[in-house]
């Protein structure tokens, strides 16, 4: 969809500074704009690649006229040799490195930050949201961890074979600081299962709705016979379909006096 | 709207029996239709009356060809005089009576029955998932009562001191057998919040929320500004277009093989 998407829409490498190293993120979105335009970070998972995140990327600026920022967490891309090492705490900054360098471009509406993540990503985003104002979440099949070990590579905790069981358990907001972040989220938000995920179990999905309920809208769907990684074509084209109509529901609706949201 | 629906919409008025007693429905439905449509139960609030959903069914029957069924729960309309007495298990039975007329229509599709219920009716709709077939759930400012004093007259209930703190506190879907309800819930679910409800408070739709994690699909709406009944215009209309686009959504994807839901 990269490809195909308007020509009006353009993608520009940026540098993202973080502890002395540099990340690279692509920044696709509208050119000749000159309104302010929501911002999207979309955040990939453990296992993704931000290449995986450039169509819905350029799916929303087209459609919606977003500021997308879509980029490598540290352990991948050019930094994959230290993917042995790198902890939560080590990716949490290249989130909120990468946020701030949205936020800090011309034309971003302050107001108007979504996060989009997947798995991992979706799990730091999350908590991104005690850290930096974010308006609008969309978490699709969001990981879950232990608060435990939050200094432990993160590869280490993947292998974990209390993982497996810690996501099988119904858990309260209180017992987990990603779902605890839920709790307090004031925005809207919208979850997506994967009807066949061989990585997060339903209960997870579960945890993480009933932890946002106090979210201004919750919008949850399930992609019907799809796996973790969306691996077949139609799979991530309702993804990104569903993304689209959300986020538009969301900016036309939030511009409305009395509307319903 | 009941009057500006196309003239192919018709209201009929139908008898439900119980208890020995006759209650009156009216079955809006567009005429001369030849394919089964999914049906849609309306349920009003204790201090509501049938033809307060009757612009409701006639925008769902002309918008989506639904077969729908307002009526009234007994201590309403014709049977106000029992209004001191009824208790809740009175109107659960007017619930499940009234259901069964709808799914008996010819022409309704029982893999397809909506529950669309306001305050004290979507309390009664979510017990009503306990003991008949519903695909698609609607909360409309959910009322939550204690599962204490089930035979004790719904009057005496709603100014029950208990009742205003009880609606303030965080329950689990084990505390509460309409949460229970939700809880076992596995169809799609829209809960419509009041922004100024002042009957209902946050909390209760938080606990709905958070008891509907199982559900298939989850829609959690906020109308802005609005109060508990509804009372003016706009509001009224944010809802019926929530439960036209929300219906509209679940039944179109509900048709597809492997679309998201």
């Amino acid at each position: 969809m990269g490809s195909s998407s308007p020509p009006w829409v353009r993608a520009e490498t940026v540098d993202i500074a973080v502890d002395g190293q540099r990340i690279e993120g692509a920044l696709v979105a509208p050119s000749g704009r000159r309104d302010e335009a929501p911002g999207v970070l979309l955040v990939h998972g453990w296992s993704g690649t931000p290449a995986g995140y450039l169509d819905e990327a350029h799916a929303l600026a087209a459609a919606l006229g977003c500021i997308c920022l879509t980029f490598d967490l540290r352990g991948h891309g050019e930094s994959e040799a230290q993917r042995e090492t790198l902890t939560r705490e080590d990716n949490m900054r290249d989130v909120m490195a990468a946020y701030d360098v949205l936020a800090g471009q011309q034309g971003v509406q302050k107001a108007c930050i979504a996060l989009v993540g997947s798995s991992y990503g979706a799990y730091l985003g999350a908590l991104l949201t005690y850290m930096r104002p974010v308006h609008l979440i969309a978490l699709r099949a969001p990981a879950l961890y232990t608060d435990d070990h939050w200094e432990m590579p993160k590869r280490k905790l993947r292998v974990d074979r209390e993982s497996a069981a810690y996501r099988r358990r119904s858990l309260r907001a209180e017992q987990n600081r990603a779902l605890g972040a839920c709790a307090q989220f004031l925005g809207d938000a919208l979850v997506v299962e994967s009807a066949r995920d061989e990585v997060v179990p339903h209960p997870v999905v579960a945890n993480y709705i009933a932890a946002l309920a106090n979210a201004h809208s919750l919008t949850y769907r399930v992609i019907e016979g799809a796996d973790h990684a969306l691996s077949q074509e139609p799979w991530e084209r309702a993804y990104i379909e569903l993304l689209v109509s959300w986020l538009s529901e969301m900016i036309r609706d939030g511009a409305g006096p009395a509307g319903a949201h």
